[in-house]
């Protein structure tokens, strides 16, 4: 999507480098970062330099392709191999990560000419991008025909372009509808702790020249009972009936939709839906550092980028990274092969 | 209620001075600010050094008091109108600050001599002040009787004694039931854009040694899930239906309250109640700054107290400053008169 009026993907493969946009500094620094060599872009996955499921799937297969070209012939089997486990050992819990490492590892299963392998793998790599892009673009054409002329949407968090490797999830229906010339209004929660929905989703909506408003997370409720028209959201993980984890403040952001019979669809790419996965309640909820909601970082007039304690120093806090919403909840799960009631998912698993 | 272990009350008349707690460094400094003349204390209305409309009535009541110590006997009459009307215009809906006023003018009315109308003000300022101590404390008594032994409550925003001259109004109870020795925790909503839960409810409870942590607002309906006993909040309007005005987020937390059928309850002195205002949908909604949401203010590791910019550059905000809930998803509403049904509160309108 476009930065300043260029297009730009999160993440590309260029001159034997791997290229990314550094979301470290974002909404404040526009900066491509670029990794030589698998182990910087692996510390970049850890460090989130790239984040959202998508698009460290695509870095993961970009590394492992890196990993070719830093491989000389005397150990190259046994340097893919650990690179690939460096690479997958980052975040430990990404289904998508480990399914883009094999994907390109299984690409070049059945080679042995070392320059064969390092062409094989960069193409591969790029197709893993492409399909991304392409699912995407797709979510968004089918999210788009739920989007009348005039709605006002409300979003939760980055479901955007940033967290795959271009056109994003929930945001992808919004993008082709504003592409499209549709008048809409986009409504973006700010998203504590971590804020993404301020400082990602309104950014990338400002350079798209998407009419919206950032809103504290505690104004969704007002502004439905003044007429939202649809909610859209992401998912970390759908279980097979429905259930979909998603960004904390999602659960609470469903039930007030429900209250206010507002629409709330979840767009996200069909293997998010985890068919091994029963119900919500097996889906694990991670505590992260109490610290991303004592602490909140932003830009100071002085130009740098700057950390402040909000919290009185003897208080502590809880900060549950996710949160499931139940089906019955969720009005249709928008994916790239077409727009399902979340409890008619198992008919597509195949 | 204590402060590193000792009593304070947020405003008090001592010295020929009115002292309040400056509530624009907390929780990060605890300092005592003093002001001689009715100026300085309209002055620290406006600029929030004290909030909450009961602690705001009280320092009206205590400013026209300091007021008859300032004006001389050539202009007296005409001094404390003015005065008056000074005090009066910080704030221009608070009706306690009103209300407050009004109730020291009114009892100097009879009284010519100078000495006795100074003795007077400041003895009624005082009363008053004492007398929302008394209120307060009744809400906490009525209110401990919904605290059960081991129970967890959320509560949203600060309604504590910060709020008012001492005791609060939703955390009253709190502290109640914890004096008495219920073992109780408390889920503290971080209440964006303002952060008054974060920064003023959890350096309340942490100065009590009340059991409590921090959440998102985003996380309220996740801990519902796994099991509040009960919420309560504050109130800044009560309308005689018994929907209530209270700051963002309150609507969509009652929802959520609601939807898990947990007890909400909103604890506020009688005198919340407007019996005026028909319903909720009477009650202005007051659009506050932009700025509030985009920025962030805390404490830097350097010790300075900063203000941090977390949105783009390109990306504005709204930001209403309350909500109403409405009476249907109140359990009801704890007064200094006793706890009513929110549609049995014409009733008690005498």
């Amino acid at each position: 999507m476009k930065v300043s009026g260029k297009n730009y993907r999160t993440v590309w493969f260029e001159g034997n480098k791997v290229k990314m946009i550094n979301q470290l500094l974002l909404p404040h620094k526009f900066e491509i970062v670029s990794y030589k060599n698998h182990k910087e872009v692996a510390e970049a996955i850890k460090t989130m330099v790239v984040r959202g499921a998508p698009a460290i799937g695509a870095t993961g297969a970009f590394g492992v392709a890196l990993a070719t070209l830093e491989a000389n012939k005397s150990n190259f089997k046994k340097y893919i191999a650990e690179a690939s486990q460096t690479l997958r050992s980052t975040r430990p819990t990404a289904q998508n990560l480990f399914h883009a490492i094999d994907y390109v590892l299984d690409s070049i299963k059945g080679l042995n000419n070392i320059e064969a392998i390092r062409k094989k793998a960069i193409k591969t790599a790029n197709e893993f991008a492409d399909a991304d892009v392409e699912s995407c673009k797709k979510i968004g054409q089918y999210g788009n025909t739920l989007i009348k002329d005039g709605f006002k949407i409300e979003t939760h968090c980055n479901a955007g372009w940033l967290a795959t490797v271009d056109w994003g999830t929930a945001l992808s229906p919004i993008y082709v509808a504003h592409r499209e010339g549709k008048k809409i209004f986009v409504y973006v929660d700010e998203t504590r702790p971590r804020s993404q929905g301020m400082s990602l989703t309104a950014w990338e909506l400002s350079q798209e020249n998407v009419p919206h408003k950032i809103i504290p997370d505690n104004a969704g409720a007002y502004y439905m009972s003044k007429g939202i028209d649809m909610m859209i959201v992401g998912a970390d993980r759908i279980a097979a009936n429905g259930d979909a984890a998603n960004k904390i403040g999602t659960l609470e952001k469903a039930i007030a939709a429900k209250y206010f019979n507002i629409p709330f669809y979840v767009a996200a790419p069909f293997t998010t839906i985890d068919f091994k996965c029963p119900d919500g309640a097996h889906i694990p909820i991670e505590q992260r550092s109490e610290d991303e909601v004592l602490y909140v970082q932003g830009l100071h007039e002085n130009g740098k980028i700057m950390k402040v304690r909000v919290a009185p120093a003897k208080s502590g806090a809880l900060n549950p990274a996710f949160d499931v919403t139940p089906a019955n909840l969720i009005t249709a799960i928008v994916t790239e092969r077409g727009i399902i009631k979340p409890n008619k998912l198992k008919g597509y698993n195949k």
